[in-house]
């Protein structure tokens, strides 16, 4: 097998920390023994667990002696909640590290570095461009500073998310809904503009997957992480991060009786300056934000959401905030659940974006294309990528 | 190779006269000796050319007698331009016959019932409803008694066809502009609407494939059918038939300057009964149908093209055009070509389709997605199924 097949497995071991690692990376871990034979395989399950190479290499045990260590991400060099990665590498005796992307938190860097100065051969960039799109949410939050947007929409064939007399439901599968939710299930946050609060009253939490033990209405564990091989049994890993609901609402308009006010998971509402939001306060944690001439401050708002550690967020409507986000250069990938359906009336999924003209056009690039039952999903993202 | 096998090479050859056989259908065979192997291959080429299975009863010569042939359509029993099929396999010695899909044409069929009599084993059905989709547009001229007709539409994820501004060019890449011109190869007539007329003056003319010997401004033959192996050297096929241009025009606006009157390719104008046509008549051919509120009879319209042999339709537009085919369930096939692009704002691929509600939205399944460039061809047909 060559480099490239073990990396592929290792970012196969890094997406399974999806939605439970945050803030922190996804990182998977595969370690071959001298002879090239694979003697362990680990993933970061959550921050304050063990880093994937220390699981790999725990399991590798003495056999990690003269091997080589493929891992997604550059080993880190700083002790933080756990030791420095490239410490237990050099421990174990690995001869050979191949690294699909190096660290850009300069906190944490310097792992290759000293690796290569104890004699250790250090491969960078197997796989890099395939462990980035795994670590895009991190990746994203480290380099710019904010954190990562995911708009995701749903639309018919001819790109209308509701008919023309206002109904919705459901123009896209249960498949595609369900897929929702494991999107939901990997993200920090979720936005939601006011439109949407005051039109469908969501409780923007995340359905807990079948025969899952979490609360009916909590954010339970996206579907999939149950079972993880890699993670230790009975480890007291703490319960993922609950998700933290947006409301974007320059003038302070959600009802005191809203479903995103209710249930366990923290809410924060986003107003202008100048909204009268005393009474929204006893029931959310309000932020006030600049008023712009499309309602609020959106960078300002990713801004005070990265301070409190959101490194994803999912952006869910509708067509309005969506289009404010993309005017101003936010949002850093698409999810467009397509029904194969045609409506020709009906509310837009995507509003006024800034293109008045096709020069202006918001041109993506498509980077996933899967069924979810009858439905597509679409997967794009803005060219030319973002220097990340 | 298994029945499956060998009948999926026969649609792929059948597939290659896609263009040129209307108002024939597409045909292909494989026929294979006593011992399994392959010795001959044919498809129909052009109406009045030798039949799928006499081409490939030819190249098999006496190695076919004991074999087996496999045809997409049920042979013909009758006596047109060329002989019944059916003889000339019952002739060749062929001893079974695998057939996807049953002759529905009352004139042509009984080619089985022939081929059991004479102690030929004759199975059908294999790889039906993969024979039924390339032979679509004949199966619903002969079954409907009007052409199969495909809406083709190009438009940004949110369902844009045209900026705010009315620009629309170019929306989609080259590589789906070239495929759009593929379609048109395979279509009988392309038919739009004035407004499309009016707003972007097309010429509605198939853009000949490079290197080909078609006059630049005719309807050449499309990509891919040139240097065909099953079509004899020198046997005097006719041009494929030019295509016909039709503008649907019910107040007779469409000027007589207008390109789509203008070259080697017939037009065909359909205006309203009352419509003030007396200049337009000397330009191009006009088609008086009953006027309705959305326009024009477009049934009517269909039925007109069904007495000229027109089997397969492109629909081009625009939104106003394809919601009105649509509201009338006269769509059998959407071709839409979705580039990676935002737009926001700007006119839509489709108009009112009689769809105000969710419940009342127009359902279809996809058939097929396929990258065309950066972008995405999907094709999707109506659910349920027409009873074709």
């Amino acid at each position: 097998m060559t480099d490239q097949a073990h990396m592929r497995r290792a970012i196969e071991l890094a997406a399974r920390g999806r939605g439970t690692t945050s803030p922190n990376p996804v990182v998977g871990c595969v370690v071959l023994d001298a002879a090239g034979q694979v003697v362990g395989e680990g993933f970061h399950v959550y921050a304050g667990g063990p880093h994937a190479e220390v699981v790999a290499l725990r399991a590798a045990g003495e056999r990690a002696r003269g091997g080589t260590a493929y891992v997604t991400l550059e080993p880190c060099d700083h002790t933080g909640r756990t030791g420095p990665c490239a410490l237990a590498l050099l421990e174990a005796g690995i001869a050979r590290v191949v690294v699909a992307v190096s660290d850009p938190n300069p906190a944490a860097a310097g792992g290759a570095d000293r690796l290569t100065r104890h004699g250790v051969a250090v491969t960078t960039g197997v796989l890099a461009a395939e462990a980035e799109r795994g670590n895009a949410e991190w990746l994203t939050s480290v380099r710019l500073g904010r954190p990562h947007v995911t708009w995701k929409y749903a639309a018919t064939l001819d790109g209308r998310s509701a008919a023309a007399d206002g109904t919705s439901q459901w123009i896209t599968s249960p498949e595609s809904r369900a897929d929702v939710h494991r999107l939901r299930g990997e993200a920090d946050a979720i936005i939601a503009g006011i439109g949407t609060v005051l039109a469908d009253d969501p409780r923007l939490t995340v359905r807990r997957p079948p025969g899952d033990g979490a609360p009916a209405d909590g954010p339970g564990p996206p579907a999939g992480r149950t079972g993880t091989d890699a993670r230790p049994p009975g480890d007291g890993a703490p319960a993922p991060r609950p998700l933290l609901r947006v409301v974007v609402d320059s003038d302070a308009r959600t009802p005191l009786t809203a479903r995103v006010l209710d249930g366990p998971a923290p809410t924060l509402v986003a107003v202008a300056a100048d909204a009268d939001a005393d009474a929204l306060a006893s029931r959310a944690e309000v932020v006030r934000l600049a008023r712009r001439p499309y309602g609020i401050d959106l960078a300002g708002l990713l801004a005070e959401l990265h301070r409190r550690q959101i490194v994803g967020v999912l952006l869910e409507g509708g067509p309005t905030l969506a289009g404010s986000f993309l005017k101003e250069g936010l949002i850093d990938r698409v999810v467009g659940y397509l029904a194969p359906a045609l409506l020709g009336e009906g509310a837009a999924a995507l509003g006024p974006a800034g293109a008045a003209t096709i020069a202006e056009t918001h041109r993506l690039e498509f980077e996933d294309v899967t069924p979810t039952g009858p439905d597509l999903r679409l997967t794009a993202r803005p060219v030319p990528l973002k220097e990340l």
